[in-house]
């Protein structure tokens, strides 16, 4: 009678030792393809990128005014200018054709090529026109000032970004600067997701008494979405093992990654169990989590792939998604690191209890009080979807811990 | 000789009383649409949704085990246990149709659907089996003891969510939990852009000595992106101000908000000034910010659409987005409150020096040293690209503040 939901407890890792055994089998990127640099923003890098070229390719005014010998303004002063000849002006986007002589100047803007013979500018803020030809300079410059050298930004050869980034606005900006229009990056991965469970229907269904619709399968699209991948619903299989089986392994073959959103039901976690373990060497590396919620996770690997068995309810599946199936798609891409989640720092406004051993997540939500940040604990059945809809944020409860006190300090992870 | 560069001075506000003079313009949504809510991550709901019905339908056992009125196993021990009939069992996804009398239980699974008459779910854990159709229970239940009652998670008519709300994953689980298959959404805002300057080619042209790539137009269009709308690039347009005004008027007709990324030299800046004061009614409300970098930024609405103007340089031209333009973007959209940014907590690993009365950012690159975060200051003049992509993120100085000091907590915004 006991069966194997007590089973489960005997092979319970901690959710980080849980991921170090799938760890090694997630060796990426599974593929690569080269994209427009200018579509890039997420996607991860999959080559070294150093510099072509030298940026700037030529000095360049870090300021309206006047290039110069700076030699010519030592000791130049309020009292005492030192007096130029403006003998040309550089024009905004061409090469600099007018070279200072000694006490010439030649006008240039922001952003202007340095002609040849100057090595700083003045701003104009500290120069006064004398006639059309001569300017008087108020206050000395040293030679370098305002001017941005050749290569000073980065130098030809230099590194760049390399493989496993992830890309930023600034990044798309920055390889555009040399010319980079298009781009190696790690291929956007597949990620197939089965619902299991008699009692699940489509959501566009009317359920008949006993029957509820599907959620699980949706929230893992979007999650798989959001994590820059490409959900695909495999849909909803019933109860039955012949028929799990065979939709795993059409999914498996078609997908990157499987995802089986297990029914709820010890029988039916069973029978997840046995169809990801029938699917292929090493098979199931992790069944059970020291977690709540999320302790009957499954980590397997099979063909090459990755599987993993989440629990049914709706809660344990995004915490297991955030906790495995997420950084493995980091992995599977070529990033050494997840990127930091969304977080805030926040009061804990009540006192939690947790059981020492075990890694806790409850779910939060955000108050502002006097211009601190408090999160109230949500407190709910973990099958119940609303608990989440009506939180900002999940909180953990480390193992070593059999609790948090009220007004501790609490990182928020935001949904 | 001391111009506008000066000019601007006078009238430099504080970022937030900037925004502030900008925001009574921004009311939003500015147009809805119906989404499949399938494919609604992220964006924003412009409809106030109600539970058209209760959640769940129908009451569900939270364990595997057996559905029994309460009253029969009380007082019930190891030592002396109630003995109940096994009269059927609930099948996963139909209506159960056996209900137990006094002295009868009904087999049920997690889930399953609690039969009329039972009003707790004894765990198969706390029972025995007899024979065949015999239990022994082994410890008492309360009523509704492992019941998920109906509406527990939501009841009828109750507030789901709201207009202005960014949907996530479990929300989009949520709403098809009761076949709200699709959604009112804020549409998305196309944004106009336009980089000005003589010395601008695109970033697939080789420059010419003076000339250099278009890196903001694609910087920010990554940005728009990034928050959900649709970047439109307009092109670069030379510092002719017929030609950038005819720009800007085209640009504000075809999109719901215009940003001109503006030459950095004065001159140049000043005519985006005048072309963005010639489009309309109330034409420039901000033009100066007591901010490092960004100072000479524009704000303003014309045409009931608002048009910013940014400086020119990259470093400048992300923090100003990040102020100004993404939190117009929510508000032009519907929500109450820019959602937080990804944030992680640091040390400054050095001191950085701030003018008073001025808020400062500084780029960082991130440290892990002993298990704890650090913020290295990437210093470098704000014209270069590369000190933003060799960052991790950026801190704030705060206008009071002359500065932060080696070793004091930081909040890293990351990019």
């Amino acid at each position: 009678m006991q069966a194997s939901g007590v089973k489960e407890l005997f092979n319970v890792l901690t959710p980080a030792d849980a991921f170090e055994r799938l760890r090694p089998c997630l060796k990426g990127p599974r593929g690569v393809e080269r994209v427009q640099t200018a579509d890039g923003l997420g996607r991860v890098l999959a080559q070294d990128l150093r510099a072509p070229e030298d940026l700037p390719t030529f000095r360049r005014s870090t300021m309206d005014g006047f290039a110069v010998r700076a030699a010519d303004t030592f000791g130049a002063s309020e009292a005492l200018p030192a007096y130029l000849t403006v003998v040309g002006e550089v024009l905004m986007g061409r090469e600099a054709t007018s070279s200072p002589a000694l006490g010439e100047a030649v006008r240039i803007a922001t952003g202007g090529m340095i002609p040849d013979g100057a090595d700083a500018v003045v701003m104009v803020e500290h120069t006064q026109d004398v006639d059309a030809t001569t300017i008087e300079v108020l206050r000395p410059v040293a030679a370098g000032e305002h001017v941005i050298d050749v290569g000073e930004d980065v130098r030809r050869g230099d590194p760049l970004l390399g493989r496993g980034h992830i890309l930023r606005p600034q990044d798309v900006g920055g390889l555009l600067a040399f010319g980079l229009t298009d781009v190696e990056v790690a291929r956007r991965l597949s990620v197939g997701i089965i619902s299991g469970g008699d009692e699940i229907v489509a959501p566009a269904s009317v359920p008949q008494p006993g029957q509820i619709r599907d959620i699980n399968s949706y929230t893992l699209a979007t999650l798989v979405d959001r994590a820059g991948h490409l959900p695909v619903l495999l849909g909803v299989v019933p109860d039955v093992y012949e028929r799990l089986e065979a939709a795993a392994r059409d999914g498996l073959e078609r997908c990157d990654v499987l995802i089986l959103s297990a029914g709820s039901s010890v029988s039916t976690r069973d029978m997840t169990a046995q169809v990801i373990a029938a699917l292929g060497e090493p098979g199931v590396l992790v069944h059970g989590v020291s977690l709540k919620p999320g302790k009957p996770t499954i980590l397997a690997y099979a063909q090459d792939k990755p599987v993993f068995g989440l629990p049914g309810n709706p809660v344990s599946c995004i915490v297991t998604f955030d906790l495995f199936v997420a950084p493995a798609l980091y992995a599977l891409s070529g990033c050494p690191e997840r990127p930091p989640r969304r977080g805030v720092a926040a009061h804990l406004a009540r006192n939690v209890a947790s059981a020492p051993g075990r890694q806790d997540y409850f779910q939060v939500r955000l108050d502002r009080r006097d211009g601190e940040l408090w999160a109230e604990p949500v407190f709910g059945k973990s099958n119940l979807i609303y608990t989440l809809v009506r939180s900002d944020g999940m909180v953990r409860i480390d193992l070593d811990r059999s609790g948090l006190n009220a007004g501790e300090a609490v990182e928020v992870i935001l949904f």
